[in-house]
């Protein structure tokens, strides 16, 4: 019985984590659920799991969940919250492994905590990797246990990492769908409508990562991700369009062998892969092998998506830089969402806090965060520049 | 420094094989090689790789070379023949890694003993585990030491099955070119010519196996090959044309994760990875992954390809029914090459060999070499009967 506490447990991929353990519920034990402010899920998960700890964002949700608790008899399950409780659910005493997949810099302390603590954290928090990456890869290293990636570009490199040692690895290719701009022109990006942007053509998910796929700048945290995660240069790590997204990664070896995964798209097979690992068990998410007919690729335009060129240039800088470029982003589409700035306009902004932003590695998750919240400053300056130059609706330059 | 034995020195995995050998001259001795007929290669072979031993198909080339090695001062070079001197090079005490690639039955007694004698094998001739699978499989299990595929496909599921354990596959997946008949009409294979079927649209090989990828029987040895090295039963191993011939295999895990292999397609590839299994070294063979544009899938048709569903049957029997598939393909196939019989003949000559074969295990290789030299008899005189029945040039029936 492997027991599991969730940080980020009404969210997507906690809630798919949840369906992963319901299905498998002779294996898995919810020991601790972290939630954010969503009182009638995670009371309802609550009773569903019976964990020994939930905690919520809010010091009132949390009051108001341990009434509704006890009114069903569950009084023995301890309620906390906010940062604090976060971490106690990352560091639970009964947990073996730990779901990391609190949207935002929001989970990383208590990412950071689980890994520190000697848990088995599997990692779907893009900002762990992103922001935060150096600092936690080489805390797990310290304690001797992987992280396993639950997304599913850098769970199927995981996979096919089994087929060499790391020294064999030539190099990585992550796979993009291409997004819904793949064949639009580069003159007409800046009159890309938000609607148009969060259409994407193979993945339904959130509106930040919708969009981050639209400027390729989700291609790029995974470049980064993938650099910490597996320990390699910026130059090893190479992207390749892939419109269908069946095949989610592949690894090239030294002696000219490559490897690639691919399965049905949903997120319940890494997350399947990644709590079982290193073992594999039956599920029923068949991909149909025999029905496959066609699968394109071209290399990425890196003039028509600069996001991506910056999110290279950010890994290779490490440390501050990759912070203040997912701060910087996170802020830009906001920015693009509100429909405040043009869709061209996303990576100007980005391009411009990092470049502002201090160089240097990361010491602590301190750091991060002061170096997150300054980049998220100074790119919401720009966002009001932009939104006084041009109205209603900006069409360029900060 | 491995040292290596070469069954088939002189033929084309043989030649490729001393061509890895010599672009890592630092990792590899050669140690014993075993030819056939041709007496030129071999004095050329022994000259540059000064083995221990050599041996050839015929007493007097052996005298032959026994002389003009002397002559050349490399008098210390033992010369044997025969099935005997096959087998004292691949049991030679200094091997540790036996090539077998002798094409034809020929082959069989040295790889099993070989296996035997402990000797790690990479198996590159397709009888030793279509015809004598059972045999060798087991034996090599009984040593404890690893068979390893020297073929495109078998070697990809290899590298593929690294990723989980052999009680997680759910099946294997070999990928076929199709042959230069995929598109071509049922009602037009009886009027196919050699030289239409020679003309493989992805890999230069021997005439019999292309003949053997045209008709299909050449992935239905595929399957039998892969139900014998990885102990699968013929319904979980399928095949999925795939015209381009990137990927090479796949494999499929319980879990719905699927794992393919892709590479240049270049013998010296499997070659290598055999040789220094569980290593990889660094190789010039690269594959350029970002020019990757179109890839092509399509499911086999068993009734245009009658030879494919043969096989199937075959594999499900056993024993002496696979024997008597490779011996009546082996003969319909030269018939066909030598213009006495028709393209849709070659399926009718087998189904009918194969029927009147006994069925049954096979105990011993020569049990297998007997059952062998029967099934050919049989085909034979098919093809006698076809070729009175029809001149100029046969069109059906057995």
């Amino acid at each position: 019985m492997k027991r599991i506490a969730i940080l980020g447990s009404t969210g997507s991929i906690g809630r798919s984590t949840l369906s992963v353990a319901e299905s498998y519920s002779e294996r898995f034990q919810i020991v601790a659920l972290a939630a954010g402010s969503n009182l009638e899920a995670a009371f309802e998960q609550a009773l569903r799991w019976k964990p020994r700890l939930v905690s919520l964002h809010f010091e009132r949700d949390a009051g108001a969940l341990r009434a509704r608790l006890k009114q069903t008899g569950l009084s023995d399950i301890e309620v906390v919250y906010g940062t604090a409780g976060t971490v106690k659910v990352a560091t639970h005493a009964e947990a073996d492994f730990v779901v990391s997949a609190i949207v935002g810099v929001a989970g990383l302390e208590a990412t950071y905590e689980a890994v520190k603590a000697g848990k088995t954290v599997g990692v779907a928090n893009k900002e762990c990797l992103v922001a935060a990456g150096e600092l936690i890869t080489a805390e797990a290293r310290r304690q001797g246990k992987p992280l396993l990636p639950i997304d599913s570009e850098h769970n199927a490199v995981h996979q096919c990492l089994r087929g060499g040692r790391m020294e064999e690895v030539e190099r990585i290719w992550l796979t993009a769908s291409g997004g819904p701009f793949l064949s639009t022109p580069r003159s007409e990006f800046s009159s890309i409508t938000v609607e148009q942007a969060l259409n994407h053509p193979t993945w339904k998910m959130g509106k930040r990562i919708t969009i981050d796929s639209a400027t390729l700048m989700n291609k790029g945290f995974e470049v980064i991700e993938a650099c910490r995660l597996f320990h390699l240069p910026p130059a090893k790590v190479e992207v390749l369009v892939h419109p269908q997204s069946t095949i989610h990664s592949m690894v090239e070896f030294i002696d000219g062998s490559i490897l690639a995964q691919f399965s049905v798209t949903d997120m319940r097979l890494p997350i399947l892969y990644a709590l079982t690992y290193p073992e594999r068990i039956q599920s029923d998410m068949r991909f149909p092998v025999g029905n496959l007919r066609h699968l394109d690729f071209c290399p990425p335009d890196m003039n028509k998506f600069p996001c991506l060129r910056l999110a290279y240039e950010a890994a290779e800088a490490g440390g501050a830089k990759t912070v203040a470029l997912n701060a910087a982003d996170e802020v830009a589409v906001a920015a693009f969402l509100d429909d405040g700035i043009g869709f061209d306009d996303i990576p100007r902004i980005i391009e411009s806090a990092v470049s502002a932003s201090k160089s240097g590695t990361m010491g602590s998750i301190a750091e991060v965060l002061e170096a997150d919240a300054e980049a998220r400053r100074y790119a919401q300056e720009r966002v009001f520049e932009l939104q006084k130059k041009s109205a209603p609706r900006a069409t360029s330059v900060v």
